[in-house]
């Protein structure tokens, strides 16, 4: 099957899913997680193949973990099935209405987008919670995953579709795009076949998927996420906050990448924090007024700055006011997450108004923002773009909206 | 001044304009609307000189029309400045928002995109119209506007900046993007630099923006808008809606371009329509079992159905079922507003569900679909994109929103 006939299936399901009712839709999902639950032999045996095929290559341990499933992890797959059945359809919810002075009435209500592309890394569980969200908001997916983890995949997937055809929706309404690159080609450039595309891994493919496509793209985030320590905030909640935002899930794109300190408590805050660094294993890259307060911290090299860690190392510099930790803010953001840690308040408001990202926090850990935490139940991605959706992405943010206009005959005068 | 300092320049002055008060705002735009008034001399006098270049490089009447600029116009621009300060400001809204069990308060409040570029053709009007439903949403507009317009819209943008330097705004709050074809591509390869394009014009424009941008783009619309006139609908309505939908503006993107008439009320209705089509000046272009009706229409040609005619033209022909309408119409459509004019309940439904647009109408004009018509005060455009926005774009759709959390030291367990 080419990519084209793959992509008009989808369309074609895409017509069956928009109309189909929350009950179906809900049916559907226990279904895939039954047949999901079913196939965990053959899931496990496929993976095993994929796991072996990429230690002989030489791949690192740490890929090797995204890569590998076991038990537990095709239960939680399993359960976050069960969970998008438990959630609200975001289809037909009424955004607004109104009626116009001539009775005309008017209602904006959502719909699904139709076709949705996931381009994602060897990360075997994206591809049931990619197609549960896809389903319940009534979209197709075509699931774009790496070569990588193409026998997990194709195992994964025909369970799903063994699912949705036994709640009598269509197997097309998940597929997976097989091929060499030229196939992500055709998936980036397939305008009117795919209405959306949403990358899903490392900064590369995110960069790759934006630059490369002609399709509208979700871009969802890299985090350099920056923490800033105001001169009147409470020291004992600015460590709290910090090593909660650092150590508590270092990997994660919500996690804190660079510390920034006002001079004014330097000398106190930053031996205390630069000492409970060190105890949860964090190397400090810091400026050299960072290094002169402690051996333990590594200069900070040119673009130290800029990226994002997702490890225990944290970039620190100490700055001289709040408008230079806005304007390094500024500088070096990817607009995912940016936090304060203050008792002032004029400095809080500023701090809100001034930085701008996804998510802009006052005294809590940047560790919240996230869809679960939100208490969206469900989560696509954290979208660092400003159109569409931008932060924790969630079912309603996988439609669009039509406007329903009904009349009795009227004409415009 | 290079496009990259003017883009710099834009994003400078959006800072000021993202936490400008909307008293403010809504100053600059009277003061806007005061300068340009003033300036009527000097921007009708530049006017007649793009009209004189444009005459005699032999452009086509219709186009001299939309170029040129008149007291009345200018008025029209003026008002239009008073109008967006009389309109509520979108910044600031809070879309939603609740506190989590823990404590921790979220809101998620609208933002300004920062710098939105505009790529339009020769109407003057437009650079005002933009100009103002940008600052009123608190956006720095970049314009890049036709070369046969040049001279009018430099004459416009100096007026605009007069008046907001006279109300303490930066002049670098709107400019103009002046310079060859080369500066187009560096506007729309600006990703980090501008925020959002939207092209406001032909097909064409908007082809070439959409496949040629790589910062994010909101698409706004061509209209090939169908009238679908079921078995059981009400003549005389029918009649009524197709009139005033085909011929009461036929130059814009919500007029009525292609008729399809159910076969079971064909040999009824199709003679009346005919005669008051033609009536009404309407060249009706058929199929075969349409021309068989009346010697007035011209036989369709094999793309007739798939443009816009934007002129007194209308293509036709008869359908089965509603199944067939509905599969001609997702077979041909561009996704803006589509009618169907019945009495049948379960049709109405079918249609609404089904049909993938903008807009969906029952019984009801598709000259409605319009941000006027429907009470938004200002529209940017129409957009037939699915992301972000979809159909009239008013002010909260030049928006963008963050998510505000805040609390009181809460980290995550």
């Amino acid at each position: 099957m080419t990519f084209t006939d793959q992509a008009q299936a989808a369309r074609s399901a895409s017509r069956t899913l928009a109309t189909a009712r929350r009950s179906l839709k809900d049916a559907a999902l226990q279904s895939m997680a039954d047949a999901l639950g079913a196939a965990e032999a053959s899931v496990l045996e496929a993976n095993a193949a994929d796991l072996a095929a990429a230690r002989a290559s030489g791949t690192p341990g740490a890929l090797l973990d995204r890569l590998a499933l076991t038990p537990a992890r095709i239960a939680g797959m399993v359960g976050g099935l069960r969970d998008l059945a438990a959630l609200p359809d975001p289809v037909g919810d009424v955004v607004r209405g109104w009626t116009n002075p001539n009775g005309v009435q008017v209602r904006q209500v959502r719909v699904p987008f139709g076709v949705v592309g996931i381009i994602y890394e060897a990360r075997p569980n994206v591809t049931a919670d990619a197609a549960g969200i896809c389903v319940k908001s009534g979209n197709a997916a075509l699931l774009r995953g790496s070569s990588s983890a193409l026998r997990s995949n194709r195992a994964v997937v025909a369970a799903l579709q063994d699912g949705l055809a036994a709640a009598g929706l269509p197997r097309a309404s998940v597929q997976l795009v097989e091929g060499d690159r030229e196939v992500t080609g055709e998936l980036m450039a397939a305008r009117g076949l795919v209405d959306v595309l949403i990358p899903r891994g490392g900064a590369g493919l995110i960069k790759a998927v934006v630059e490369g496509a002609r399709v509208p793209v979700i871009e969802t985030g890299t985090g350099n996420c920056h923490l800033y320590v105001d001169a009147t905030a409470d020291e004992e909640m600015a460590l709290a906050i910090l090593l909660n935002a650092k150590v508590q899930r270092p990997s994660v794109c919500n996690a804190c990448e660079t510390l920034l300190v006002h001079a004014a408590i330097a000398d106190s805050f930053l031996p205390r924090a630069l000492a409970a660094l060190a105890a949860a294993g964090v190397t400090v890259h810091g400026t050299p007024e960072v290094c002169a307060v402690s051996d333990a911290v590594v200069p900070a090299g040119p673009d130290e700055f800029d990226g994002e860690y997702l490890s225990l190392d944290l970039a620190c510099r100490v700055v001289d006011s709040l408008e230079e930790a806005i304007e390094h803010i500024r500088a070096h953001t990817t607009g995912h997450s940016e936090t304060i840690v203050t008792t002032s308040l004029a400095a809080a408001d500023r701090f809100v108004a001034e930085v701008d990202a996804a998510a802009v926090l006052v005294n809590a850990s940047s560790r919240f923002v996230d869809g679960g935490e939100f208490g969206f139940g469900a989560e696509i991605g954290i979208s660092t773009q400003k159109l569409h959706a931008r932060g924790p992405m969630a079912l309603p943010e996988m439609t669009s909206t039509k406007y329903v206009v009904t009349g009795s005959g009227q004409v415009r005068g």
